[in-house]
């Protein structure tokens, strides 16, 4: 398993968020609380959208763990941007290598994934088979989550996202159910365009890994005003994280079972998530 | 492209074969004189089968250049073996990761590959889909290489090599003409059993990489009676290589075009070979 | 601070010891309970002396975490030592980089540590002075450890070891109060020659890191007749391990405070430990 | 040995500098023309001021090859910078680890080098000595490179960068010559503050490593009115570079033997370069 955030909002420098909070992502990757693992240090990744070069988010992956990774160190001091994904990787058995890091990537599309789908070793030539062929040599590294997301891809992503996630966790789920797996699939994924991000919570199960969104920062300010970094950051900056980053009263709330979050220009908004049957 | 070099016969320090000759495949990761690329860093590979532990051959992959490698420096300065595979890689356009090092290993067989499938990526996922879906879930990188293997494996490599290649690359022949590929395959393969090495020579446009192996020891032995290397290996020692190691009058000959060689306990020997037209 | 192994006796295969146990060192690398940090991923190494070629051990060292290291799982599968040393580092600042990965070797020495030097950064220069220049320039890492050991083979490690540490630390010990440093040195080391192992367990407090040594195996065999493992092993065979490896009840006893045990042919001895001021 | 560049100017995309002219720098790390090596696979290093946090330059530095690192890529299509260092490195024997790669910083420093100090590992320690104890702790890796750095601190490099460059080449021939060396350095090398660039070509023995400076912006329009290129950067755009990025005729000029060039805001400007005797 793994953990991941998502922000957007007010361009930041990436250490404010990546490093300096105390339960910061990269205390995470020694120390997580909330995670299957407490250590998640098989690879990781950030992908971030700058302003000037807004065709594609650059991605830097690397095998290592983070909390030692003295180039996303630099980055995290020195890059600023106004949304980014960010991820640290707990292998369950795949290769730890930078093509099975997240964020992945298509055209200006991201996704990232925290979960499994059960016993993918034995369904993963039926769901390959599935992707479009025209996206299938694409695939450049070997695990679930990016399988999920090419079949997303397969399924519309990048017209309809709630759709496209819906019928391909309706058909993980029919191909599981053939291969005789009861809960075939956990996760928690977002994924973004570079102006909106869907943050996605669901398992087959009805259990699913946790998943937590930042308050209102107009709310935050009222309920902290001595909080000089809030002061800094627009009311439309949102946060979506695996776990909270911290303690501070007031500012996370769990994304519901079974529900995604789409964080955009505007009112952001909640959702039921339901698959569609494939 | 890559090179790689095959040995059988007497246990050696793998440095003997590896870091000793004037031309060793250590020096032709810098200054290859006979392959496509005159470098070959992206990544390398040893595999090797030891005296104790037959049941499966070793490996150590890694995915710097050989040349500067200290774990290679030290294996190859500390283990000997009586039958080992090396490669060094030239990545014509996929990951360097080490799942995309050879040599690829499926139980005791290990199998490595200079060349490549032309227009791969447009074949790929025709090529793995004719994966016995038994193994399909075994290939963990994203090389024409392993696709190869996996699909010898399919056609009966561990009963029949010779006639498994053969299949391997009748298929690829058909996929890529039906792609409009004119010569879909270029390949010097080895593969080995760990008792027995086959090594094959072949492209579809009949213009191969090259491929040698060294004479006879006790021809050699005649030829240069001062060698004191060639006193201490048995006259059953062998190997074959993408380029000579160096100079040695009478020591490299070359494979034919379209042939294959067998070494073996007993006498080796050389056949002509075919594609299977699948 | 880091956790370490020492394993002496008859050869066995690396994994045995490695992997096998319920908490070996590949999980105490994730999962440490009596160190300082629960994780230690910051590099690991393996030093082992193979049979046929005793001059120098072989050293396989990385910059990533052991517990999803595939050449060290390839290694333990299928190498087979009498003496190996393996360590598994939880960094303390310096950077992660393969010099900085223990055991360190010098000749047909090898050294590694738990432990550190408080304010080594302050102190680095004035230690690294006192080192003979004819060995100054071996040094390749930047850690606190290896200058212990090269100061340990200024004082004569090769013909005294026991003398050699005792000075070493005399020596950090007083510099350290020069630069007014209250307890200038934690230390667990293990140094051999690949016929003797010595383990020191010493800090400038009186509160060191945690050490063992496994029970005699003719003990043990009594105690637990029905286990196979202990049939397969000599009564001289011996581990000393910053942790225990399991629950074995009488299998573990704690190496006393400021004490130093040696594992030899003939009877293996304890004795005390106190600097020698320098 | 190494190559090198410095750029200076209207920010640009790394891309435009790094990857896209014919004989790139990525070009030269697999097939440099004028270094000492044809290869340069020993590691790499980007340092860059960015606009926004320009207290100190990012680097992002590994030790795989440049030609095949994504890491880089993704940074050079999506990073601009009015003033960066890349450096491509060929190592002469010291491990190849991130913190032997060049750029090196000291603050908002960055200093790069092609060259070597001859037999270096004999004069290290006596060097290392010499530099100031209260930057000794910050020097991370092993090479020459950083010793000569360090060195140039010692001297004032912050105050007079000509004067503490001809105080530390004076200081490691006189030492070089102490040791029975006949010509102790050979250097090309750039440093930095942000705002200008100092590149000196020096040795020894009066033939150093080859060095050029891109010709006037202004100069170069008119001779190639059609380049579309040349119109998108300001008249001050300067590239220093180990050896031509391509073939454009009136665009290189050679640093003279023993001279530095300054590039600054206003005029830049070429001295005669001489060691101080220390």
């Amino acid at each position: 398993m793994c953990r991941w955030l998502a922000y957007s909002g007010t361009p930041l420098l990436l250490d404010t968020i990546l490093y300096k909070p105390a339960h910061s992502l990269i205390d995470q990757s020694l120390h997580s609380k909330l995670g299957v693992e407490t250590t998640n240090g098989d690879g990781f990744g950030v992908g971030w959208y700058s302003p000037e070069h807004t065709d594609t988010p650059a991605l830097l992956r690397d095998v290592g763990p983070a909390w030692n990774n003295r180039n996303l160190r630099e980055l995290a001091d020195h890059v600023s941007s106004p949304l980014f994904f960010a991820h640290i990787r707990a292998s369950t058995g795949t290769a730890v290598q930078q093509t099975n890091c997240h964020p992945f990537r298509h055209g200006r599309w991201m996704w990232m994934h925290n979960g499994a789908i059960a016993d993918f070793h034995r369904m993963r030539r039926d769901l390959v088979l599935l992707i479009d062929p025209l996206v299938f040599s694409d695939i450049e590294g070997t695990t679930d989550s990016e399988v999920m997301f090419y079949l997303a891809v397969t399924f519309g992503l990048e017209k309809d996202p709630p759709g496209a996630v819906a019928r391909m966790v309706g058909l993980v789920e029919r191909v599981g159910r053939e291969h005789g797996v009861q809960f075939p699939l956990q996760m928690t994924v977002a994924v973004t365009d570079g102006e909106r991000v869907w943050a996605f919570r669901y398992s087959s199960q009805g259990a699913s890994r946790s998943l937590f969104y930042s308050s209102r920062v107009d709310t935050l300010r009222k309920l902290h005003p001595d909080m000089a970094f809030l002061r800094d950051v627009s009311d439309e900056t949102r946060l979506i994280v695996s776990e909270p980053l911290g303690d501070l009263p007031g500012a996370w709330n769990e994304v519901p079972e079974s529900c995604y979050g789409v964080v955009q220009p505007g009112a952001d908004a909640m959702h039921t998530f339901t698959p569609e049957p494939m």
